[in-house]
């Protein structure tokens, strides 16, 4: 007898990613909780309707994969001469040309690269890691989170980095000494009976790994002044970090990063760049993507839409029974078109991040000399306010180490102003978690998506700073909700159109509900 | 002008990974903390000598690298056919042979392994990644936990298995929760000043993810019930466990293991298989180790040492200036020698707890409808503690999971007696945490170092229960004492001779420590 899984292996083979997972949702076989998208497409469900894609990011190769694979006639319009958009892999010889002007050439050792946007796949982002095993795209662990990196602030111990381990550790000794005081103390004698606050003395000295009588006096979890060794060598605690001095230097956001839900171990990279998986995409789609194809006008006829475009020096039309247009907001700002009032509101109320990264190549001082593998370390104040380590190729020679991975708006970074400043400020960073190192970053590149040519943003979201949560609900109340209903037989994409902002799982998800209902619209069209 | 790495790099190639060690020690490029050993051998220190080292695990093999460096002539003298001791991986074909006749042979895919022995490389064990990288050893990420991985308890949430996201975030919560109350409730005016009370409840607010009133209300952190996706699709809290049931459940070795310092990101494995490690170690020493060689006797003569043994049938004698002993002190207790009183004693006092770990084929269900790709998941009670997921060839079709990982003793594991019994144990645990998978394991193996030949057990300690401190007090107190010291011109070597008991860091600190001395020896003889 088949197993479920058999079936499924089988399911898979032949309808691919999408027709399997969906049997799965309906086997039951995954929770709720795991999974957000809903890609349901009979077979040959589009043959006969054409369909052109604006944009050959994440949203429009998904889009052209499933459509292709459910009977559509699909022609995608890249603006570059490559596929990915801001899924975008900067190696040796890369040229990263901002608006302006402006040209960088990576000069870097083969295999060493820079994800320049989307760097990481969560464990839950089901959908994209779907379609890695579905394009045969290698994944690898990707380190988010190690104990060996650092944290420092200039407003605690003297300005010297201590290890995310002794921040994390010490903390909740403190936190669990402090709670166990209050509970021997009744008072929280309401809160809890008198059997929890038993164990929940017990519970807090293992928590905080406190003393018998409750006291936090350091934990080898902080790491150790001297590791244990052989014969005499025996091991030797560090002294606590004070917690007022925690206290000072506001490590929250460093120690809790891992916490986040997409941040969460374990994560993953595809070996050899991000952008493996657009690639993966264009050779199944082959002569489907246009490349070099600048969209010039969006219109709407009576019976579909008609996009002009040029390519190579020539202008050209194609027209379709129905457009997804998975270009960035920004720049449909500047792209003729047809659409409807509500829709040209939106566009011009949305505004994008600029998002920025910072890399460098050097031989691998924080692999070699601190015991940091991967993971990011933290700058608690001052313009680049973390250092992210490769999980590429750890223990080879080089790498290439992010320094500063923000948005600029009006930040202190961005006043900073030239790119040597930025540059500078960028290595100072690396100088204060490792002081004596950061002369030894060499070969810069800074990428900032706000000045680069077709995509003029990073993500929606005017700022990121302390808190962006207006931002991110004006978007949501406004906007958002009109791209995601078509206009006419112009359909939107992009993780602008999902609530899963800048992640690739966004673009993926809300193609799948894009392509759902435009497959609808044709079902019920033929029905009528 | 050659910068210190390109030195190091030269001095690396030329004196090997030892020589390059204590250089970058000398020019205070290490932090004391980050390592533990402090080998230095001169040239040709051992020119004329003979050392016969007694037993191919990690401590001989480690020996016998370093010392044929240094000019020593060397000999290994290994019972098995293989080096390594226990660092032994079980691949397809493998058998698994009791003292008592009991014969398992692993059938298993092509790729897919146990490593019945050692499994992770800390990344503080500076020594074997340094081994890895100067033998060419590549590594790769070992998952050492994963926030999708499950904690189950039957005394808690109807025996249902819960997230460790669940687990640790919703503790954090609730312990902020209960902690703000207390600042606000002036409980702590003592021990906070009026500032950091007010720097403490902004801090549990970011710690515990707590809403404005500092009341926990669950946080994505833990998950959630719904998934955000596109179009209408928003994020859905899971309601948190509630803090009596977490008590009552008793996570806590669950949630906490990560923070073990040797149990921290980022860890590694050698890919392949842990015993990659010594096969490396082997190729370079070729003939120096003797296989089939099964060790008598162990004499001193008025000059050195003579060791009979078997090999093949043949009866054979081995004189050296000096031996290192690294065989386990449990085969030493049957094997004939002219050991002094202490030593004899110290042999006698000594005892060996009983590690095991079962094994099991399967299809990759965690990973598939799960989300769990590495990590641990843990079983709160009954006889089997933890499962534990690959790290290798994550995404692939089939791998080997681990469920039950601990001593036997009198545990109530041991108590079940067949290993019928303890076979389905181990598939009970896995259906715990996985309802309706346990079914789905195959090609059952079953380890336990204390039943197979030439370990008779897997570490130092009589039983590791809840607590253990007092086995290991007296170990430390008494025989460790004995072995650190030569026996006139026997040496010891191995993890039981280090302050990292059941680590290969261990077994390769004691081999540098005990060459040291024999090196000064001789340097002194020599003198003299």
């Amino acid at each position: 007898m088949a197993t479920r899984r058999d079936f499924l292996t089988r399911v898979g083979q032949a309808g691919g990613f999408a027709a399997a997972f969906v049997t799965m949702r309906e086997l039951g076989l995954m929770s709720d909780g795991m999974s957000a998208s809903s890609l349901t497409l009979a077979p040959n469900a589009g043959a006969g309707v054409n369909v052109v894609i604006l944009g050959g990011g994440i949203a429009g190769l998904v889009s052209a994969y499933e459509m292709s694979k459910a009977g559509f006639r699909v022609t995608v319009l890249e603006a570059r001469s490559r596929p990915g958009g801001r899924n975008w892999t900067v190696r040796n010889g890369t040229a990263v040309e901002f608006m302006d002007g402006t040209r960088q050439v990576a000069s870097w050792e083969a295999g060493s690269y820079l994800n320049a946007g989307p760097a990481r796949l969560p464990s839950i982002h089901k959908t994209m890691l779907g379609y890695c095993r579905e394009l045969g795209v290698p994944l690898e662990v990707e380190v988010n989170s190690s104990r060996s990196a650092l944290q420092v602030s200039e407003k605690a111990f003297g300005g010297r980095a201590v290890e995310q381990r002794q921040v994390i550790n010490d903390t909740r000794g403190h936190v669990s000494e402090l709670l166990a005081k209050c509970v021997k103390q009744h008072a929280l004698d309401e809160e809890l009976s008198k059997d929890d606050c038993t164990r929940m003395l017990d519970f807090l000295r293992t928590y905080g790994d406190l003393k018998e009588d409750h006291k936090y006096a350091g934990s080898a979890r902080a790491g150790v002044s001297r590791l244990p060794g052989a014969g005499p060598v025996t091991q030797e605690l560090r002294k606590p970090l004070d917690l007022h001095a925690l206290l000072e230097a506001n490590f929250w956001r460093g120690a809790l990063f891992e916490e986040g839900l997409t941040m969460q171990a374990t994560m993953f990279q595809p070996v050899g760049g991000m952008d493996r998986i657009p690639f993966a995409f264009a050779h199944r789609l082959g002569s489907v993507v246009q490349y070099n194809a600048q969209v010039e006008e969006i219109r709407k006829t009576p019976s579909g839409v008609r996009v002009l475009f040029e390519q190579k020096g020539r202008k050209k039309a194609i027209e379709a029974d129905y457009a997804i247009c998975a270009l960035p907001i920004t720049v449909l700002k500047t792209t003729p078109n047809d659409f409807s009032p509500r829709i040209r509101q939106a566009i011009a109320k949305t505004e994008y991040a600029d998002g920025f990264k910072v890399a460098w190549e050097s031989k691998r001082f924080w692999e070699t000399d601190f015991n940091i593998y991967g993971g990011i370390s933290f700058v608690a104040s001052g313009p680049v306010g973390l250092v992210w380590y490769p999980s590429a190729k750890i223990f080879s020679d080089t790498g290439v180490l992010i320094s500063g991975y923000a948005t600029e708006g009006t930040s202190d970074f961005a006043k900073l102003g030239s790119i040597e400043a930025k540059l500078a400020a960028s290595r100072a960073a690396v100088e204060r978690l490792h002081p004596g190192y950061g002369r030894r970053l060499t070969q810069p590149i800074y990428v900032n998506w706000g000045r680069i040519a077709h995509n003029e943003g990073s993500w929606v979201g005017r700022e990121r700073e302390t808190n962006n949560s207006t931002e991110r609900t004006t978007y949501y109340d406004g906007p958002y909700k009109e791209f995601i209903e078509p206009d006419d037989r112009i359909y939107f994409a992009g993780d602008h159109c999902a609530r899963v902002g800048a992640w690739q799982e966004g673009a993926a998800l809300a193609a799948h509900r894009t392509i759902q209902m435009i497959t609808e619209r044709v079902r019920l069209t033929r029905t009528a």
